[in-house]
């Protein structure tokens, strides 16, 4: 007889919960978004569903109604009634019994929790640490799937050091991003991030940040950072769906700047914010 | 109130069944292995808690008694009664709300399925045809992570061109292994593979090949093929726990050898079956 154990209890397979079974268990087969509000507002809801679809296509779990995961989205956070709500979700491949190659007919699981966001006040008026660690992950960071270990073994290991993010450096000594948010240095007046690659999110967060770079007047620069360079910037942020932008005020060993919030980076933030209000999906 | 959606089912988070906050599913927080039996004897079982504990080790997974798990593993055989059983089991950190950072006291989760092996005698007799594909996962191929969408891709990739299995191939043009297999060539009287690195798992079966190699006096060579020198090998061959050793007669576009399965595979093959015989752990 097959049978299944979860912890200690022996199930048969036949009767074991397809949660179990879950595809997105066995390979990390599936893709995710994070999405937040603003005051009962969503922000960036397109994009994020944009983003979520190229991502689906990208691993080709195919037959997803995109309108669907909108509604749903949409009836989530309304059921929930929380202000300034992150959302998060994912679709995974299928429960079945564990195999590489996947059969057509599996269903798609869709998961989705909203959760109070917690907003981190101290971060924001007095920066944070952070510490390098080598890019572990695979070749395909583009795609946002749920393969996320190395990014959780990067942020542990910052956690260790005292850090609130770890900064991911590839093996040609260069900066891709943060293990969970885009990175950003400010050198005069120029704001200076990673280009869009393989081995990089197209960040929804960093799209907003560089249109306020060009709002308030700073040059765009495409171009990867060395840890020797971020240290040297003037100023250097992290920016993420969950947090918009956080000042970062020490990088490894070195202090930043005279080690506060630099004024561009503030300056970006309210630009970001005032975005924020100008953007809302779900806007009647 | 926080609330999960699951498919279109609204649920309160704290009602919700902590199979969905597993971190193996928001994550690929944990590691896994497979064994099989042979007429009722398990094989190699030393070896792969070895190795099992080892990749608990390396992503920080703590206070795992790897007697209790052998205990299940015995359980859970004894209770299914398979003569030829496939036993996966692996462990994730627990479940909790989605963050990165986890809580040292999560309790992580064990889950294992007993199924029936099914010995693909077609693949033995007549060989199997593989195709490449770039080497997309992640930088520490050594450990046995659920972080596994890059082999299910590329073993998508292998299916839809009507082959077995895909063979990886890195940034160098240099073969690393198969996507679900190690990968072995004859080149004359020798036996060559990929060196042990960090971009390689340390396979059991494979361990178990290079001894019957020696065994049967081929020279072992570990060092890493192009595709150009595979397919000017004169056997190729994958090894597998699930699988044993499985010969290789197309790779991409070339017939290897006669198109046949080479004498050193068959005479590998069963030095292999030999040792299943000799070695197992379950044995009273």
């Amino acid at each position: 007889m097959q049978i299944a154990l979860v912890q200690d209890k022996i199930i048969p397979l036949e009767k074991l919960d397809s949660t179990y079974l879950d595809r997105g268990l066995f390979f990390g087969d599936g893709v995710y978004e994070v999405i937040r509000s603003y005051n009962g507002r969503i922000f960036a809801l397109e994009e994020h569903l944009q983003r979520f679809a190229e991502s689906l296509a990208a691993i080709n779990i195919t037959g997803i109604d995109i309108n669907q995961i909108r509604s749903r989205i949409l009836k989530a956070f309304d059921a929930a009634g929380i202000s300034n709500a992150k959302i998060y979700f994912h679709i995974t491949r299928g429960s079945a019994p564990r195999s590489h190659v996947w059969d057509d007919s599996l269903e798609p699981n869709f998961f989705l929790a909203v959760t109070e966001l917690e907003e981190d006040t101290q971060a924001m008026n007095k920066g944070i640490a952070v510490s390098t660690h080598p890019d572990w992950r695979w070749k395909r960071c583009d795609i946002k799937s749920l393969n996320l270990l190395p990014n959780v073994l990067a942020r542990c290991d910052a956690s260790q050091k005292g850090c609130d993010e770890a900064i991911l450096v590839d093996e040609a000594g260069l900066i891709t991003e943060g293990a969970g948010s885009a990175f950003f240095a400010i050198i005069g007046e120029k704001l200076q991030t990673a280009p869009l690659s393989a081995n990089i999110l197209p960040s929804i967060t960093r799209k907003y940040v560089i249109q306020a770079g060009t709002d308030i007047g700073l040059e765009i620069i495409e171009k990867s950072l060395t840890p020797q360079q971020a240290k040297n910037s003037d100023e250097l942020f992290i920016a993420v769906t969950t947090k918009d932008i956080v000042p970062v005020v020490k990088f490894d060993d070195c202090i930043i700047g005279n080690g506060k919030p630099g004024k561009y980076t503030k300056l970006l933030a309210e630009k970001f914010l005032s975005f924020t209000k100008r953007k809302s999906a779900n806007d009647n």
